[in-house]
């Protein structure tokens, strides 16, 4: 067999974990596999996939506007086809041939300029103004495809060896300890507050940074993600103004992981950009580096699979825009498919276009019922004997506690596995439930979560809570102490 | 201003290179916004790009059939609606659903599985199989966001240290050097032997490796680029075969850059993908890892901005090929619509199929006209004094050699700049045509070059040679030594 062997392998890469997409989802494709060609053959007829925010894989519909519009953009030879009109809105029709307009030689098949396309960004940069009240740059815009690259690119910029540290929530989005591990940085993590629904302590981070600091680590960057991923709360703006001074108090570039503005479910919480909280305090370009991720894959429309986002770099100085800038290019651009779902996301129809009363009621229908899956959801696991679960104020997640029985901890060490693996994978046996294991996010020592989406079709979301409640009654009834 | 300044940047960024956007586009995009905002501003009417390989953007249109496809499944909503009979081909709606049909969900909106979507990798493997005589397999396909991203994975598998050595052709596309910086490895150098038609020499390939060897490097993989870029070179299947040998007597990984394989302009010579080389020789799977990089913003189709690609790759132990995946779902999957566009690229319609006749008329015509191109550009390039100029027989650029006169040598040096970035610099300030200097690709020390796409519409390339002729010979009056 080839030459190349592990040990040839860039160590960095052997050391990053993605649990997302681990064990436990591999394991359940082969499971949907057995079940396609031998019907009955476990005790369940399908896979519940609640493990990753894909919101279209489990059946939910694209935004129509949206989609009209990357059609027609597709194909704008059907601009001037009279059935073109029958079949696609007029606004679409419109917003299409704009967005044509703005890409030089309207090639939607061409490279576009490294930071995404001019118009594109304008647009972008005034549904930033719309949401924030403040200015906002186009120039200050890198489109990406989807959020991840951005993380990445902010990683490989600032994280020189080990002795480079980011502060991280824990529980915390895999992407960012893999990318970390992969530009071989240091997390510096902070915790969360399970107790007061996952909040963000100012003497946590503080003790955090100093422990840090007493070991040589020179800590770069703060990353906050709000709402939260894996955690599901949303941020008081009081909390985001202690953090924006925390930054500007000790250095730190705020890497402000955004990607689910659009999904906040419980009235007494709103989202507000970093950046905005920023220029409320008084705080200008020139007193804080801020970036914004954005990602079209989150929010009602969900549109994972086309890969459109954009960071927003603000308070860095020319000559670190120029070494992004010229990270961005050498990948060349982002899909132009994404980058205009991203100019459609921010920029969405507005009151008296011929798609606003149908894209309102699309997006509000999509909400409204996440919003009743997260609480029944929520209720579903706050019934369960050794189950604690905050509410999801916002993203697509629950992370309820296991507090399992010492029998349990020590059937997973028996078994080689963390005791939430060992539950998780238990669960999936037995339901067809795919959940992802809490020590993927990373969690308190000692303590045990799995990571569960609230995005099954609300038609199987009973289903989901009556498996759940059975499986975890009987796992409790066998290893109860 | 911020604290964060250019000594807190990662020294790998800071070092990396990135010629293709670099210094001269910048200013051609500056030339170029003064000419719309004062015309008559400058000694030219227009900007004439020639320094990327993006036809689109130069007015190429896209392939009709394609663009049908992948409007259907953006917004597979219309199949129900009795226009989109009169609107799109019978075989692009009958592809569009067999497509649909194999996403789950039909969610075109979905992260798909990490390594793209199987039934489109299914489809893939049929179109590489058909290409080559020996069989592709579908887990062996990693569907990427261009060919970009997936150089960038395998450098970063491969590289640990600046002990770990990639050999790479000189002139490279910059891609290369850019991801061997920005991953910490080392570039070992072999230059490309300008005098047979940029012939890949094996005594040069040993002279250079031995070399590498010598100072502790331990050479992980070669990369080739046929058909080549900046150089065009297309290489003999013999040549293709000592290469192949070498790479398993010397236990390399071949990563071959086959971006280009649909792009040969000239009749004695044909595209052989590595992998049938090496299976020709009759080594198989366990023989020689060989990973093979096709892109859709390449060949005929030219559709950079859709972000499609993909790499086969085999020969690699199973472990490893875990790490390729992980690496890959840290990003989570392509761009569905990229991934389509690689299908349909790989297996295009066939004989029989009602868009057959129209998409072979509009490949034949764009490759055929490419062609012309070239061969007039060359023939321009031959004619001015101090031009040496090899063949383009494939990819999209000429790659010409100035021998400058020393006064040209001197004033470059006065100026601060290579003589090669001074030559583009004068010509992008005199004539409006955009090259990129040839020390963006490397090249033999005190040779100086150019990179020259064959892009510009057939129409303006008379007009090309005009100002480049009259250029030139200005610059040859004003330095003649």
């Amino acid at each position: 067999m080839s030459f190349v062997t592990i040990n040839d392998i860039n160590p960095k890469v052997l050391k990053c974990e993605y649990a997302v997409r681990g064990e436990i989802v591999l394991l359940a494709q082969r499971l949907q596999q057995d079940l396609q060609e031998k019907p009955g053959s476990h005790p369940f007829d399908e896979i519940l996939y609640c493990n990753i925010g894909n919101p279209q894989s489990l059946n939910q519909r694209p935004i129509t506007f949206f989609r009209e519009v990357l059609a027609i953009c597709d194909h704008p030879a059907i601009l001037d086809k009279s059935e073109t009109q029958g079949l696609f809105s007029a606004d679409a029709i419109r917003r299409a041939s704009e967005i044509l307009n703005q890409i030089p030689a309207r090639a939607t098949g061409a490279y576009s300029h490294s930071q995404g396309i001019k118009g594109l960004r304008d647009t972008i940069a005034a549904g930033i103004e719309a949401r924030d009240s403040f200015p906002a740059d186009p120039n200050d815009i890198f489109l990406t495809d989807g959020a991840s690259p951005g993380v990445h690119m902010m990683m490989q910029l600032l994280l020189s060896s080990e002795n480079d540290g980011i502060l991280c929530p824990i529980p915390q989005y895999p992407l960012y300890s893999a990318s970390i591990t992969l530009h071989g940085g240091t997390l510096v993590p902070y915790y969360l507050d399970e107790a007061t629904g996952w909040g963000l302590e100012m003497s946590e981070l503080k003790k955090q940074l100093e422990d840090a600091k007493s070991k040589g680590i020179t800590v770069k960057a703060l990353v906050v993600i709000n709402p939260g991923n894996p955690t599901g709360q949303v941020l008081s703006e009081e909390n985001q103004r202690d953090i924006v001074k925390f930054c500007k108090n000790e250095g730190l570039v705020l890497l402000a992981d955004e990607v689910y503005q659009g999904n906040v479910y419980v009235p007494e919480k709103k989202f507000h950009s970093f950046k905005k909280v920023a220029r409320l305090m008084g705080y200008g370009e020139t007193d804080i580096p801020v970036v914004s991720f954005q990602s079209v894959s989150k929010g009602y429309h969900g549109e994972c699979g086309k890969r459109g986002g954009y960071m927003e770099v603000t308070g860095l100085r020319h000559e670190i825009r120029e070494q992004i800038y010229k990270l961005a290019s050498v990948n060349l651009c982002a899909n132009i498919s994404g980058q205009i779902l991203a100019s459609l996301v921010m920029y969405p129809p507005k009151l008296g276009d011929e798609s606003y009363e149908s894209y309102i009621a699309e997006k509000e229908q999509i909400l409204s019922s996440l919003a009743r899956r997260a609480k029944t959801l929520e209720d579903g696991f706050n019934n369960l004997e050794g189950i604690t679960c905050n509410k999801a104020e916002g993203a697509m997640y629950l992370f309820p506690q296991l507090h399992l029985p010492q029998k349990a901890i020590k059937a997973a060490e028996a078994a080689k596995k963390a005791p939430d693996a060992f539950y998780a994978r238990r669960l999936l046996d037995a339901t067809g439930v795919v959940v992802v294991p809490g020590s993927g996010f990373r969690q308190v020592p000692g303590t045990w979560h799995f990571r569960c989406t609230i995005l099954p079709p609300e038609d199987k979301i009973p289903a989901v809570v009556h498996r759940l409640t059975e499986f975890h009654t009987a796992f409790m009834d066998e290893f109860r102490d």
